[in-house]
């Protein structure tokens, strides 16, 4: 780093000087925690996301050889269960950190109460499109990666078609160790189509060429068949620079529930049917209590008032 | 032990000697693996199951000090992903082990192949209505429940009518006991409804009946109001007598995802849009090696054949 870049563009070597502010939200199920906090002499606030890594046929030879020390909790007949304690090899966690952190991260990583609302067309006119004018939320870092500024090493696939073309890499979550959770994103080239909601006929070829060449990339790279893969979009999505998701259909992803997750291939469909489905449809998501969509929707009247 | 006592019955200290035959099943997300081996030297074989142990208030404070070392992988403007390696107190495993399993725990530990199959309105009517036809699934039980002969005493609601009545009662897998996982089932009175296959137009009081009343029904007996629910339909269904599902928000219940979940509001206002919709559209699902289904869909060649 060069004397102009602030301290925070440095990467961390370690958590040394970290002083925990508050747990934002824990997932013992996913092994995974999301913690608020600053680094000791400095003002920005921070957002550390610890996730544990799964096994991986790398890493199994050493957590089931004679390194890993087993201390019996309970024997019954043939059942027996232990706490291990393996070589470290097998303990490597998942770091991702948001730094300088704002106040929106603070509320995107925190756990809160949640919502399903009913959009109507008309709600997304009225409500949610004059709300995300206002924002005007962040895309640099998509920019980058479609302008070959960053990650483009780690780019899977290119299709520089500026109409229907796309970049496909892997998502943050995914740390190609294995393909059991494979997870890809496709971004596409075309600037200006915030969400599902954006889409129409004119789209199809875009859309089609996401799924096709989509599949074929996935099939040659990690030897994963189509039917393999669960290929969908997110509404809400998490920004609105139009992306669409290849995972494992083993894996059980965050975000493939059906309150948020659209089939490509049932996006594809309705559009063909209907044209203007995604302007007219009403469409289902989750808000949580602090996202100021939800208080748009509120003030609308098209959500009841906090309850406890 | 004592001298009688078969090599097996004392508890490990160690996986010194174990050879690994097969990963049997891998959950990544939830960072657990079970994997069938043997110990050197000894004939019966054994399944073992590790998962990483969570973040717990405990342990965070090792796994964010100036211990755990940080690699960078990823750093993009205020975003940044690590390799970490905490130090040993953050790095406990779960070990349960059964030993000597028997060939039947190996199956019950063994993941089966998925497949996301793409049935058209005309591989629904030519090969999986023919399929059900001549499997004729056992629904006495539904009947049983509908007749008031079984669970009566578990009936949270009833509409006695006999084209848009239904009886709704807990899923099997809620214990009651907090409303978090809540998940009632309502089950609609007429026969003959296999699925959502079968809708058209004129289920449409029907399906606004289930939700409105259950709706009420849930707020008033549970308090949860209709914004903290999650309301659909499966396809393919676990039994072909039409019910619906409902379920807490905040609940990540099997069988949410995308790939099988349909939220009964979508339901109604795809027929209310197109009154043959379900007869029509393509509609994805997941099967498993061993279903039958799969075998018809092979055969007709509308899935691969098997890989390895």
């Amino acid at each position: 780093t060069t004397q102009e870049d602030p301290h925070w563009a440095t990467p961390l070597s370690s958590f040394q000087g970290f002083e925990m502010i508050k747990i934002l939200n824990d997932h013992p199920k996913n092994k995974s925690v999301f913690v608020h906090g600053k680094f000791r002499g400095h003002e920005e606030e921070a957002v550390v996301i610890l996730e544990k890594t799964p096994f991986s046929e790398e890493t199994l030879p050493f957590a089931l050889s004679g390194e890993t020390k087993l201390k019996v909790g309970l024997k019954n007949d043939i059942y027996g269960n232990y706490h291990g304690t393996p070589p470290a090899q097998v303990n490597g966690i998942k770091v991702s950190v948001v730094y300088p952190a704002t106040p929106k991260h603070l509320v995107k990583y925190s756990q809160q109460q949640t919502y399903l609302v009913q959009e109507t067309g008309d709600d997304y006119r009225n409500i949610t499109l004059p709300f995300l004018q206002a924002e005007a939320f962040r895309i640099q870092w998509v920019y980058n990666i479609l302008e070959h500024k960053q990650e483009s090493e780690r780019i899977v696939f290119e299709d520089p078609d500026k109409e229907t073309g796309f970049i496909l890499l892997p998502d943050m979550k995914w740390d190609l160790k294995q393909v059991n959770d494979l997870y890809l994103i496709a971004i596409v080239h075309k600037h200006g189509i915030k969400s599902l909601r954006d889409l129409t006929a004119e789209h199809l070829p875009l859309l089609h060429n996401i799924l096709k060449k989509g599949q074929e990339a996935i099939q040659e790279k990690f030897s994963i068949p189509p039917c393999k893969l669960r290929i969908y979009l997110h509404y809400q999505p998490s920004y609105y620079h139009l992306h669409v998701h290849f995972t494992h259909l083993n894996f059980d992803a965050p975000g493939t529930g059906v309150e948020r997750a659209h089939l490509l291939s049932d996006v594809i469909e309705h559009l063909e049917i209907m044209p203007d489905y995604y302007s007219k449809k009403t469409l289902a998501f989750c808000l949580r209590e602090n996202d100021q969509l939800l208080a748009e929707f509120r003030k609308a009247g098209r959500v009841p008032q906090k309850s406890e």
